[in-house]
C-alpha cells in the first residue's frame, strides 16, 4: 500500500469532480502530511497509517468546490480542507473504536493495528491538530464552524446511542439525527468553502443547505450498505448497525410496511441476534421494498440538493458539484 | 450528591485561593452549567454527571489568578477559564475510559455509568464545546493556545503509551512526557491569563514557565498517589499505572537505587504481576527513598514555578498562587 491518495484507483466516479480542483487537492494532499507528522517515531507511525484511513476525501472536495463555485480558491480554502477532513479522519478512529471494527478502506483499522487507548488518544490528537490549522487563518470564524460541527457530529451520536433498540422511531428522529451526526460536517464544509470565497450570507446560505442534504443522503446510503453487509466490496467492516440495534432507515422502512407477523419475526431477530439473523434480515429486505425506498428518500435528498443550487449558472464547477453529489447515491463502497 | 462544587468540602487547604477569585469562580461554575445543557435528555444526564468529575477547578482557578496577577478580570476570563475545565474534564473521561476506571471524586466514573462508546463521545463532545467557547473571544489566539494544548496532551499520552514496560527510561525522558501530557494545560492556563489581562510578552512567558513547573509537580505527585494506592482517600480508581506498566518517577528511582537482585524482582513484578504484586511493590518503595525522592522533586519544581513570579510584589494575589501552588505538592488526593 503506497501513501499516496488512490482517488482514481478506487473513486472512478469521482474523476471529473477531482480534475477540476486536482492543484487544490493536490496542495491538500501536501498539508495533510506535513500536518501528520510528529517527532515521536510511535506517534509518526500512527499517523501515517491514519493519513489513509480518510480515503475518498470527499469533504475536502467538497470545500474546495463550494469556494470554487462561489469566487476564487486560496490558502484558507487549502488550510480548512485539510482540517475538516482530520475532523473526519478523527471521526472515524473513534467510530472503529466504537464499533470495535476490523477493517476499513481495506486495510486494518487503528484500533486493530495499535489498541483502543492508542486510537482514542490519536482521534483526539487530529482533532486538536484540525483546530490548530483552523486557529491559524486570520478570523476565528472557521474555528467557530469547524468546533460547533464537531459538537453537533457527537450530539448525533449521542443521540443515536439513546435509540438503540428503539426501532420504532419515526424517519424525521432518523433524518434529525442523521442531519447532526453526518450532515453537520458537510454543511460546514460548505459553508467555510463559500465564506471564505466572499460568498454573499444568501450564497453562504444555499451552500450550506445544500451540504445538509447531501450529508443527509450520504448517510442514508451507508446505512443501506451497512445492512447489506458486503464487506469485500465497501473494503470495511459492516453489519455492525444491526449488531448495535440501531434503528436505520431499511429497517425503520421494513417494520413500518410489514404485517403484524413480519413486524414481530423481526423485532425477534434484532433484538435477539439468533445466528444467522442478519442473512434472515436481508431476506426479509429483499421481499418488501425496504432498500429501494431508502435509495430513493437519498435521492430526494440529493434533488433537494442540487435544487438549491439552481440559481448557479452552468459551469464546469457545478458539473462537478453535480457529479459528487450524484456519486453519493450510486457509490456501493 | 448535590450538584454543587464542593471546593470547600474537599479541597480546604484551597479556601483562600477560592476567596480571592470567589466571585469569578462562580461566574465559571455558571457559565460551565449553562454550557453542559442539551436539549437530549440522554445527552442532558450525561453532562450533568461529566460537570462533577472535575472538582477542585485548579486550572479555572489557575488562568483567573494568572490574569488577576497581571490585571483585571473580565469576560474573555471566564470563558476561557470555563473552557480549560470543559478540555480537562474531557480528558478525564477519556481516561477512565482509557483506564477502564469504575470511581472517580468518589462518583462513579462515566464509562461505569454508561458505556465506552457514550464516553468517548462525550468527550469529545466536551473538547468541541471548549473550542466553541473559546471561538466566541474576539480573536483567534484563544483558541491556538488551546488547540496548541490539546495537542500535547495527546503527544504526551501517546508517548507514554510508547513507553510502556519500558521502565528503563530516564527521569528526563519521564519529565518531559509529564511536561507534554499534564503540564501543557497549565502552562495554557497561564499564558491565556496573563495574555487576556493584557500582560508584557515577558510576563506571559513568566507565568507560562510558572504553569509548566506547576504541572509537572502535580503529576509527579499524582503518579506518587497513584503508585501508593490509597482509593478510600483518593476517591478515586488506582494503581493503573502499574497494571499499565507506566514508568513513573517512584519506579523508575527505585530501578535506579535498588541493588541487582533488587532491580531483578522489581522488573520480574513489573511485567508479570503476580497476585499481590502491587503490596509488594508498595513494600520496596518503603524500604528505599523513591517515594522521599519524587516528592522532593515535585517540590523542587513548585519552587522553581515561584521563583519565575519572585519579580511581582507581595500581594493577596501573589499569596493565593503560592497557596496553589503548595496544595499541587501537599494534596493527598
Amino acid at each position: 500500500m503506497t501513501e499516496s491518495v488512490d482517488h482514481a484507483a478506487t473513486a472512478t466516479p469521482l474523476h471529473g469532480v477531482y480534475q477540476i480542483i486536482a492543484e487544490e487537492m493536490g496542495e491538500v494532499d501536501r498539508l495533510l502530511r506535513h500536518e501528520l507528522q510528529d517527532s515521536h517515531p510511535y506517534v509518526d507511525r500512527m499517523l501515517k497509517h491514519g493519513l489513509q484511513l480518510g480515503g475518498k476525501r470527499l469533504r475536502p472536495a467538497l470545500l474546495l468546490l463550494a469556494g470554487k463555485i462561489c469566487g476564487d480558491i486560496n490558502q484558507t480554502h487549502i488550510k480548512l480542507a485539510t482540517a475538516v477532513e482530520l475532523v473526519h479522519t478523527a471521526s472515524l478512529i473513534h467510530d472503529d473504536v466504537l464499533d470495535d471494527a476490523r477493517m476499513r478502506r481495506h486495510m486494518a483499522t487503528m484500533n486493530a493495528l495499535w489498541d483502543n487507548e492508542a486510537s482514542v488518544l490519536l482521534g483526539d490528537y487530529l482533532l486538536a491538530r484540525a483546530i490548530c490549522l483552523a486557529s491559524s487563518v486570520d478570523s476565528v470564524y472557521a474555528c467557530q464552524v469547524i468546533a460547533q460541527a464537531s459538537h453537533e457530529m457527537c450530539q448525533g451520536e449521542l443521540r443515536q446511542i439513546a435509540t438503540r433498540g428503539k426501532f420504532d422511531i419515526s424517519e424525521e428522529e432518523y433524518i434529525d439525527i442523521v442531519a447532526q451526526k453526518t450532515a453537520s460536517l458537510y454543511r460546514a464544509c460548505c459553508r467555510l468553502g463559500a465564506y471564505y470565497a466572499g460568498a454573499t450570507s444568501r450564497v453562504v446560505n444555499d451552500l450550506e443547505q445544500f451540504g445538509t442534504d447531501l450529508g443527509i443522503a450520504f448517510q442514508i446510503i451507508d446505512d443501506i450498505l451497512d445492512v447489506l453487509g458486503d464487506e469485500r466490496r465497501a473494503g470495511k467492516s459492516l453489519g455492525s448497525d444491526l449488531d448495535k440495534q440501531k434503528p436505520t432507515l431499511p429497517i425503520i422502512r421494513l417494520l413500518s410496511v410489514g404485517n403484524e407477523d413480519q413486524r414481530k419475526e423481526l423485532l425477534t431477530l434484532l433484538r435477539e441476534q439468533p445466528e444467522g439473523y442478519r442473512n434472515r434480515i436481508r431476506q426479509m429486505l429483499a421481499e418488501q421494498d425496504a432498500i429501494p425506498y431508502a435509495q430513493d428518500r437519498a435521492k430526494g435528498f440529493v434533488i433537494a440538493a442540487m435544487g438549491r443550487l439552481s440559481h448557479f449558472t452552468p459551469s464546469p464547477v457545478l458539473e462537478a458539484v453535480r457529479q459528487l453529489a450524484t456519486f453519493v447515491i450510486s457509490r456501493d463502497h
